[in-house]
């Protein structure tokens, strides 16, 4: 899996190399970004996503930024600093990693005025290494916790892109697959292709095909027979938001497939970061969803559109999955059950 | 809705016109089928498509094809009538429909021996034009029953396409939308885009559309969110074949909709056909699935491939939803319900 991690440094180390997501599974491209225009569009563009791996990316950037900024003056070299952090900050307003990881690199600025600029340089250099380092701790224990839910041999169902592709590395819901498979295991995966913008196939089932791991795409639609053919011994999925009553919101189909779990029987285990649980959030109810256009459903990818300009759509981009849905919760800080309320809750303390 | 029938005689009555489906929702194209081989590629490349419209189409073209053979020899005229049949029957050769319609035409030729070979012509324009009707009264008498089970303003989700498209008119499991919209009712429909071949996108969003019908079109996986909303009070979909005890094998992602219908308590009824119930078939596990190509998932319709070319897909056509997940199966012949061993059996007698 190290070929592909996704963010990093160049050998000379003053630019910041980034997989190009929007241009798999068709191609494998790396692309420096040197300037601050070069990193906004990058993200914007999503050339590079998932909430950790944006991070990341941001951190790298403002150390090799902050490279050609003036260092003969800690002042024009602050002013410069926040400029810059605040012109990427905005490039995805929604995207709290992002804002979490910048504010990381300003601090450590705003914390040490009295060393030289390079000395301050040198330090951002290790607060970005710092921040990608802990992505991995972090994805690490979810996969370790994760892991043992399952046994080798297993087939497991899974809905969007947790991989390494969002992260640093191993990824969340895809974590313990690919810890099994460096411990020799083996696991047969049927990843949803995810519509409308299919990262299930362009991401997920890429990344699997290329860590050597048993994978099989599926239309969304598909999830029902698989489950009943008996191949399914577990579903992993991301999450985008957990509420403090276990309610989570993830990618549109996510409650479908726990409710198709459900009825069959078969255990559904959400995956994530331990940030991402939301205590200020008392249910689902109260998480905004996002909706998105109708474009995305009839046109996009497609050679010719797939519908009538006219005909309307509905195009939410994540649902909330009842908390009665989730088998467990499993984070970096452990696995969580029912009743979530208190697990959740009890977690802090 | 009567500008969307899509089979018919030319105004000279010495073609069959068909609208083309697989320029649809781009482009309204009727195309005009005036030898065997325009009626072989029309099927075989589903210009037109469903059961139905595929028999009326084959029947037609019967009468067409005969109007330019030997006139003076009853048994030169037969010969190349079965010849003919033969040719188109091969076009689809597993669509029951097809071979249906073209042996009804057959008999009418071999019945008569003595009558003149233009009298023998005239009596194929009747038997086609019967059996048009005969669909015509039996997607009526669907549509009636159906439309006793829903009422004024319901939300209806559907699957796939099993509308005017497929038949003569009306549809199957659209029927009681458009016969209740000819009676003032005004019905919400989602439409599944259907998952990989987009039936739902390309013909059931452009017919309800078309039809004045308030429609709405979701990815497969958006459905559960749109059940969680409140916004369907009964799910209708089609049926390619109902096993004596109810088992219904439909369009892949029927039976992850009739689940989500029984875990958020919405009816969910199969509309179709008496002669889709197979009673020589005991269960759904007796229904075979036909396996299609990876292709349909990973390349078709896109403009270029969404997934590695060594990537496995599972693409099943169909699967089978469970009796016990259907609350009726609507037919021309009644409403059925559970248990469905003995009313399925009783309708016979």
């Amino acid at each position: 899996m190290d070929d592909m991690i996704n963010v990093s440094l160049s050998q000379a180390g003053d630019r910041v190399v980034i997989l190009d997501q929007t241009k798999l599974p068709n191609k494998v491209e790396y692309i420096e970004l040197a300037t601050a225009e070069d990193v906004y569009q990058a993200i914007f563009h999503l050339k590079v996503r998932g909430a950790p791996a944006i991070g990341i990316c941001a951190a790298f950037s403002m150390y090799v930024l902050a490279l050609s900024m003036p260092q003969e003056d800690y002042g024009e070299f602050c002013r410069e600093f926040l400029k810059t952090k605040e012109h990427i900050a905005s490039s995805r307003p929604t995207a709290v990693n992002l804002k979490w990881a910048l504010e990381r690199m300003e601090k450590v600025v705003m914390s040490d005025p009295s060393s030289p600029v390079p000395k301050i340089c040198e330090k951002l250099k290790k607060e970005a290494q710092a921040i990608q380092q802990e992505d991995m701790d972090m994805c690490r224990r979810i996969a370790e916790y994760g892991l043992s839910l399952i046994k080798d041999g297993d087939g497991i169902l899974t809905h969007c892109n947790a991989g390494p592709l969002a992260t640093s590395r191993y990824g969340t819901a895809l974590g313990p697959i690919f810890l099994g498979k460096e411990r020799g295991m083996d696991f047969r995966v049927f990843a949803d292709e995810t519509r409308p913008l299919l990262q299930g196939a362009r991401l997920t089932s890429y990344e699997l095909e290329r860590g050597g791991v048993d994978v099989t795409l599926i239309c969304d639609n598909m999830a029902s027979m698989v489950m009943k053919n008996g191949w399914v011994q577990a579903c992993f999925v991301g999450c985008d938001r957990v509420a403090a009553n276990g309610d989570t919101a993830n990618k549109i189909g996510t409650s479908g497939v726990a409710i198709l779990a459900k009825y069959y029987g078969i255990p559904f285990y959400v995956l994530g970061p331990s940030s991402t649980i939301d205590l200020d959030c008392p249910t689902g109810a109260d998480i905004p969803i996002e909706l998105r256009s109708p474009q995305e459903i009839k046109e996009k990818f497609y050679s010719q559109p797939m519908a009538l300009p006219e005909t309307k759509c509905y195009n939410p981009a994540f649902d909330v999955t009842d908390h009665s849905l989730i088998t467990a919760i499993v984070t970096d800080q452990g696995i969580f059950r029912e009743p979530y309320t208190s697990s959740l809750c009890g977690r802090r303390e």
